[in-house]
């Protein structure tokens, strides 16, 4: 099994530490509203956050009520981070890939997990790890690449007219799950493309009802400000999925 | 609310009924397997098929043990291929839009739809017709064109390479759920767009638990005889959905 930690390799870091100070960057605007937007009150709830990097989310989940968060991430070099700027007595971080939670002991109410789940190679295990970690009526609410992203392999990602604006997104081997490699800072970043079928039914296989989806676009206001973001209309950057434990009669 | 009767038109009805006779199209090949296999057990069950088109369909739930089928479509001449062609004293063919179905009486074990979704705009309000039809733990199982297909406004709708191999699909607008105007036989055909997203949260939220979805794909056997299908692995042509009907608690 692949467990990828480009997060600890310098170049990488430094970059994704550049795009995450912009304030106005994409997670910001579309990934994190939504990703809350699914939560539910979390008064007094436990919480385990998958991939939790700089524990920004973390400290969020303790700001809105919760009781007791787990933060999990491959990454040293992030958890440094975290437990600087991001600390609180209710929090504790783990250095520890998503691959190996079902070693973890605690039970929780709410599963979560921003921007990591297409860096899981087997999702499917990891999805009955989350079962047995979760509470009766337990929520697994996670966001990942959009699989109309995480789908391509190599070329042009659009077709631009000839005035260079885009026209088309261009994707190919949209139904072939698998390994996608890409340049992301460094080369050779590996992510791994699942249909919306395999996503959403893997979750039913194991246990789960799914609640809702979401593949953000942008707002008329959000547009305003940045024109840039209408192509996401094409080809939204992201899906986020909330999905309920359900108690199987078999 | 628009509802279409393409097939009604003598160009449109002459070039579909060419490809549906041919025995290898993609409906026969990908479609319908992908759709009866979603189908449980049949036996004495009471079914709905909208936009039921020559009745093919539901002359096979008959020989299935279907007790009952009503077939409904909007188009005369379809309905007349019907009832020459698949012809069943358990099987009553109505000539009426999907639109309509809220004025029917009886209730349903299953609610099945081949290739008819896309036509219809206010998805929403045919889905909570389907639901008050459905008896409890009552299937809807439809098959529709992809979001991949539908999203699509105009231009080439594949990139090739220098051997006229096709390398992307192009896709536009897919994060605009809405009306598309395309090229089918004849011009104009109206077809209606909607993202993954709202496909499964509008049956979400109307009271279904989606229990799998299925983007058909060529098997190996399916390659060797159909090599050309191989570019269904970059954009699917279909997807499909089984829901059961949710005893909500409010």
């Amino acid at each position: 099994m692949a467990e990828q930690n480009v997060y600890d390799n310098e170049e990488f870091f430094n970059g994704y530490t550049q795009i995450r100070n912009q304030e106005s960057n994409k997670n910001n605007i579309f990934e994190k509203p939504a990703l809350f937007s699914l939560l539910p009150d979390l008064k007094d709830k436990t919480i385990l956050d998958l991939g939790c990097g700089y524990g920004e989310n973390c400290m969020e989940f303790i700001r809105k009520g919760s009781g007791k968060v787990i933060g999990i991430d491959i990454s040293k070099k992030m958890l440094e981070v975290a437990r600087k700027e991001n600390s609180d007595s209710r929090i504790e971080y783990k250095n520890m890939p998503m691959e190996e939670i079902g070693s973890l002991k605690e039970e929780f109410d709410i599963v979560v997990s921003s921007l990591a789940m297409h860096y899981v190679q087997d999702y499917s295990g990891l999805v009955k790890n989350v079962f047995r970690l979760l509470n009766k009526n337990g929520l697994f609410i996670f966001s990942q690449e959009n699989p109309l992203n995480t789908c391509f392999t190599t070329g042009n990602r659009w077709t631009r007219d000839e005035n260079d604006e885009k026209i088309f997104a261009n994707i190919s081997n949209y139904g072939m799950d698998g390994e996608r490699e890409s340049k992301w800072f460094i080369n050779n970043v590996k992510k791994y493309h699942r249909t919306f079928s395999t996503t959403i039914n893997t979750l039913i296989e194991k246990g789960f009802e799914v609640k809702k989806m979401i593949e953000p676009v942008p707002t008329k206001e959000i547009l305003e400000k940045h024109p840039e973001y209408k192509d996401l209309f094409h080809k939204p950057d992201f899906l986020l999925v909330k999905a309920v434990k359900k108690y199987r009669t078999v």
